[in-house]
Formats: C-alpha cells, sequence, structure tokens
C-alpha cells in the first residue's frame, strides 16, 4: 500500500500516507490471501489482489466518511474533517482507481468484472441508506440487500477473486464465494448490533447513532415488527433531534430480547458460513477461515 | 446509456435519469468510435467501449460539480445541487463502477488498465488544481501537467481504446492515441480561455470564474509572467472576494495580446493533432477527425 502512496504529487503522498497510516483489522485481505490456499498459486498475484481488495475497502471508507461527515476514524482524523469533502472526493476516487489498477495486475477478466460489480453494490447500498432514511415502512427483506451491498458483496469477491486466481474448480470458488459472503452478513450484522450496546464512552459515540441518523438495522427493525404502535423509534424519526426519544429507543431495545435475537440472526449466518466450508479439503487455510468465523462471533460484548 | 439508468433501485433511477438526460457534445465517445474505423472491427464492442468512455466522463462530471459546488451543467440543475453532495459522491462512484463494467465487456486488459490510469489521472489533475488554489508561483509546465491529467488523459485513452479494439498495428494505436491526446490539450486550453471571454450574460457565470477560484490557467500565467510586479492577480489572490481585483485582472487579459496567443497556443496542439493523422489511411473516418480539430479550433468567438 505504501507503494500507492509513494507519487510525484507531494499533496496526493500527504494524504494517502494520513490514510494508509493507520491499518485496519485487514479481514477482507485476508479472506483473499485464505481462499487461495486450496490450489498451488502465485503468491504475488494473489497478494496483488489482496491489496486491491483492502485499497477498494479504504476508498468506501473515505466516501463514507465524506457522505456521513464523520470526523473519527479507527481514532484517527477522517480525510474529509482535515482537507475538507472535496479533497476527501477525489482522494477516494484516486484509491478507487489505484485498487482497479491492482485488480488488473494478474489479467483475469472474470476477477476484473466482479470488482465492477461489487463497486456498484457498494454505492447502490450506501444511496438506499439515504434514500430510505427517517422512512419507517422497512422490510427485513430491504435491509438484508442492503447490508449484502454495503458489506458481503465486498467478502464475497474477496473469497471469490482469491479461489479463482488459484484456478480452483467451480465448487471450490462457489463455496468460498458463499462462506464470504454469510461472513460478510454477520459482519454487519454485528457492526449494527454494537451502536445499541454499551455506553457512548466505550462507542465513541453516542449509543443509537444509527437511529438517530434515520436509519433502521436490524435490532430497530425486530422492535418496530413487535411493537409497531406507539414505537419511540416512529417518534424519533418525526423529532430527529429530540434525545428523548433516541434514549428511549435504545432503552427499549437494550431491555428487551432484540439483541440477543438479533445475535441469534449473525450467528445464523455464522453457521452457513462454517457450513460453507465442509466440502473444502482440510488444511492450514481453512482452519483460519474457521476461526476467522469465531472472531466475528466473538465481538459480541 | 439508459440501459445503466433502468435499475431495480427507483432512487438511483431517477438520479441517473437526470443526469443522463441533456446529453454533452459526445467528442470523446465519437473519438473512440471513429478510432476504431481504420480495421475491420465488431461495432457492437467499439459502441459499448465508446458508451464506457462516456460514462466515466459523466462520472468525473458529477465529482467535479460536488467539488466545485456548481448548480449548473448544460443548462440543467446539478446532482449535488438538487440531492446534495452526499448523494452525487455515491451516484458519480456509480456511474464510474458502471462505466468500468462497460470497458470489462470486450475483455481486453490493456485497455482496461489504461482506463484506471486514466482515473488516477483524472483525480491527480483535480487534486492539484485544489492544491495548487491561490498560489502564483506555477510555472506553465505544472499547468500543462495538470489539463493533460484533467482533460487529455481520457481524450488519449478514448482514442487509445478504439484502435487496439480494431487491433489496429502499434504505429496506428500511437498516432490515434497522440491526435486525441493533442486534441485533448487543445480542448482545454480553449475552456480556459472561454473564461475569460464574453460577458457574464454569454457565459452564464461571472468572467473570470477561475481566477476567482484561485486557479492559473494559460492566459493569467501568461499575464504573470508578462507583467510579474504589482498584477491584480497578485492582488486578487491575497483579496479573493474582492471583485475589483477580479475585473481589472479580465480587463488586463482582455486588452492585451494574451487572448491571441493563448489560441495560438490551443492551435500549436490543434496543428499537431492533425499531424498525427498523416500516416493513417485516408477514409471517411479520418475526415471526421480532422473535422473534429476544426470544431476545438473554431471555439473561438
Amino acid at each position: 500500500l505504501k507503494e500507492v502512496a509513494n507519487l510525484p504529487f507531494p499533496f496526493l503522498t500527504q494524504l494517502l500516507g494520513h490514510a494508509f497510516d493507520k491499518p485496519g483489522k485487514r479481514v477482507r485481505p485476508a479472506i483473499t490471501l485464505l481462499s487461495a490456499n486450496f490450489h498451488p498459486h502465485d503468491r504475488e498475484t494473489t497478494e496483488t489482489m489482496a491489496a486491491a481488495v483492502e485499497l477498494l475497502h479504504m476508498a468506501t471508507l473515505i466516501h463514507d466518511d465524506t457522505v456521513d461527515n464523520s470526523s473519527i476514524r479507527r481514532g484517527r482524523s477522517t480525510l474529509s474533517s482535515l482537507w475538507g469533502g472535496n479533497v476527501a472526493v477525489l482522494a477516494g476516487d484516486y484509491v478507487f482507481a489505484a485498487s482497479a489498477t491492482f485488480v488488473c495486475e494478474p489479467g483475469n477478466i472474470r476477477v476484473i468484472r466482479r470488482f465492477s460489480e461489487t463497486i456498484m453494490e457498494l454505492s447502490t447500498g450506501e444511496l438506499d441508506e439515504i434514500a430510505e432514511a427517517y422512512k419507517i415502512n422497512q422490510t427485513m427483506e430491504q435491509y438484508l440487500r442492503r447490508i449484502y451491498n454495503k458489506t458481503a458483496s465486498l467478502f464475497a469477491t474477496a473469497g471469490e477473486a482469491g479461489a479463482v486466481l488459484s484456478d480452483a474448480p467451480e465448487e471450490t470458488v462457489r463455496s468460498l464465494k458463499d462462506y464470504s459472503r454469510n461472513l460478510g452478513m454477520a459482519f454487519q450484522i454485528v457492526d449494527d448490533i454494537l451502536d445499541f450496546e454499551g455506553t457512548q464512552e466505550e462507542l465513541g459515540k453516542p449509543v443509537g447513532n444509527d437511529l438517530s441518523r434515520g436509519i433502521l438495522t436490524l435490532p430497530s427493525i425486530l422492535a418496530l415488527e413487535r411493537y409497531p404502535d406507539s414505537s419511540p423509534i416512529v417518534e424519533l424519526f418525526q423529532n430527529p433531534n429530540d434525545e428523548n426519544y433516541r434514549k428511549r429507543a435504545v432503552e427499549m431495545i437494550q431491555n428487551s430480547s432484540i439483541i440477543d435475537d438479533s445475535y441469534d440472526r449473525a450467528n445464523q449466518y455464522c453457521r452457513k458460513a462454517l457450513d460453507s466450508l465442509t466440502d473444502l479439503a482440510p488444511n492450514p487455510s481453512r482452519d483460519s477461515l474457521e476461526e476467522l468465523v469465531g472472531f466475528v462471533a466473538v465481538r459480541r460484548n
């Protein structure tokens, strides 16, 4: 990644140096590298692809932070808060393109095409979130489609790319893609649950932050299903700046079985992910993919 | 293009329907189609590539309008002014990705790679413009590199893609790429001159708008070379909101030979573009490419 930031333009070097300085958990590139390990392959090729996956993820983070007006990411100030949204939009475009250049390296059209579809799905998911903000009548199906677009699509691509580049047979590709997609679904559901757990001090942002921004996620959709009338969520969406409604909605969710039920949903996806691995030959990479599922499930406080 | 806007997401359909409703001059896709006509080729393939070129151009316009806070484009309100910068960022991402999907269609890695490099060059050019805003000491070389990145890079790619997809020999590819790059340079220089010509009524924006935004282009760089001391441009950059300095700078440029000298520069690029065509077999497409140069040169009022 340092390579991408090493450019003849000092300003861009400075921007990307900042963006790349504090790495995230790097779950996605790990999936690519592990998914390639079921068949002999060129290590350099899959590493390039893993870098492309992480770069694409970072590009979306840069644009998401700009869109959401977020000022902190991974404990550091965001590009948009330091240099303004304008610079962040263009720096994000640059990182998207850098990712595309890496994706082209191995010369595999199927993988390249899957990447461009993924970018469409990512932006569709984010746009859908904006379009549906503060709308109460959202179905579970809509939510699941949105988190597929926002998160699970890139997970699936990470696994598929690793498998395809190792010339794995089609069933193996499908198993690893299914694994990764289900892991991505679980990952996003747990992320959405965490927004309702703990305290403001632990989260570094208000509890129920998604709700204040008019975004329904699994816990709030379950809450609306259960208490369709006179829900504090309905009242919050009609009065988005009223702190009391936010607190009442959060308390209602925390003091019910909704958090547990939401974890059940996430764990269903974790089990599906594990099931997808059973047809693969046992090897240390399969073990690591299994452990990765545990890591997602374990995010519960 | 309608195909791209035809989606299961009503909001996205609405956004893209708006963005695609009023077509521009479509110079870039014309270059792709014409550049393919020196060798037998599959018409559908080059049409897909021409659509990809135009989509990439539109994606950059959507992001540029967002970055510049522009409210009008081609006589219509911009996406960012109607739906906000956030939506425009994501819609632009979507159109970038749709363009990438089209680029993948013919399955030519060289063309795909050239596209991703072009997106890097486009964003580098725009970032450089922001980074250098209100800085007086900019060289001609910097300006030329910036307009290559901002404009001529995609022109060059449009020509190269058409030639490569018709399996043209390498010299023909090079001639068409050189033609397109030089045409792109002329195109941007004329665009930059037009910002100083005419009246506010004709332009639909204040004369010298680039200067007010701290952006030096060919006319203002020539002006600074000629009158290095006590230039109203220096004073304008120190007092960006002072209308009088803007008017004085514009008058200085309009009442000198700078506009003519700038057109000379643009015409040099036009001549280079025409020179690049001389090695190609004469045919109706070569005639059309020649006419396209006349169209750029003729933009002079």
